[in-house]
């Protein structure tokens, strides 16, 4: 074995942890990717409670690129689903909320707003061209979307992140006038009791995924 | 005004949030990057116990590409801090701890312990190539780094995530070897009083990042 077995609580270091193990659990230890979720609507205020809370995250020159496209009109989301994977598609059209996370790469124009110590820092992005901008939206967006789904969690929600879509279909079907590219796609809810999950798999060690010189 | 001014805590839907304010200020709201640490050593079990804590958030088929480059050795600092921009060297120079978090585009060696269930994984990712590996590797460990930074303030640690810097160059530097590649340089210790962050900027409102089809 290269990996531990799965201990839902890594008890070694949990007196370094400033969190209660409560909260651990909620957020990481015990909080699992949902493929089936109860049939009850998901409340505005509660992804908006998530993004409130960890819109405070850190992204390069506060640029906050992360855009969110929630689907709940059925239509819309028989079109979302035509450019999922196979696997991800009937899950998707049961769950009771879908959101598409993107990221969008004209940012710079909230730069005024957002960084007003930068000054010309709206022209010399837009000079840069989208390319530049897309890059870096697509960098600082993703590392959003892990503040997300870690605040999704704290709002009491589950979550299930699917990378198996067409990336290129979705944004022409739902982004062909803002220019947002998608990175994501995120089945929200509450999990359908046993079963809404698969059995979890191991872990790499730290020893694995560090070199310290 | 198109966004709000700074409010360390938004209220309006704090009752929706199942974990405490407290835990909200700690990991997001009060939570700053920090550019000047106190001088005082970052113990590794710190680091490992962010790690423990967010190694169960989910990446795309488990595969867990993020990976941790600790430099504690002078040199080793002296070295990396040539390849980042002029604004990043002298804090970096003085932080107490700094982190080259990298994406691993052979990550699918561990497949067989980490997806057992998907037979012939490794093989079928080495066929498709390293450019294929590399950008599902960078997506992932992307989303990995927004959990490893809400996990190292979990920890009690503060960090100053800079993405100003050559990253071909600090591949070439260290990765040569393993072929990581780098995603954010993260100073990381405690804050050295006021002063050692910028003052807050302001975000963008949930209602102008989301879209509701």
């Amino acid at each position: 074995m290269t990996t531990e077995t799965f201990t839902p609580v890594d008890a070694a270091f949990d007196d370094l942890l400033e969190i209660d193990a409560a909260t651990a659990d909620l957020l990481f230890r015990e909080a699992r990717t949902v493929n089936t979720f109860v049939d009850e609507a998901v409340p505005d205020e509660k992804i908006q409670a998530a993004y409130d809370l960890v819109r405070w995250g850190p992204t390069a020159l506060n640029t906050l690129p992360l855009r969110l496209f929630i689907v709940r009109d059925a239509a819309a989301r028989a079109r979302l689903t035509e450019h999922l994977g196979d696997g991800n598609k009937a899950k998707t059209l049961a769950a009771p909320l879908t959101i598409v996370a993107a990221a969008d790469p004209n940012f710079h124009e909230h730069l005024a707003v957002l960084a007003p110590h930068m000054e010309g820092a709206r022209e010399r992005f837009d000079a840069a061209g989208e390319e530049m901008r897309g890059g870096m939206a697509r960098t600082s967006a993703l590392i959003q979307v892990g503040y997300f789904i870690v605040g999704l969690r704290a709002a009491g929600l589950h979550v299930g992140p699917m990378g198996g879509f067409d990336a290129a279909g979705v944004d022409a079907e739902f982004f062909a006038e803002n220019g947002w590219k998608s990175l994501i796609v995120l089945n929200v809810g509450t999990p359908a009791g046993e079963g809404a999950s698969h059995p979890r798999q191991t872990r790499l060690r730290f020893d694995e995924v560090s070199l310290t010189v």
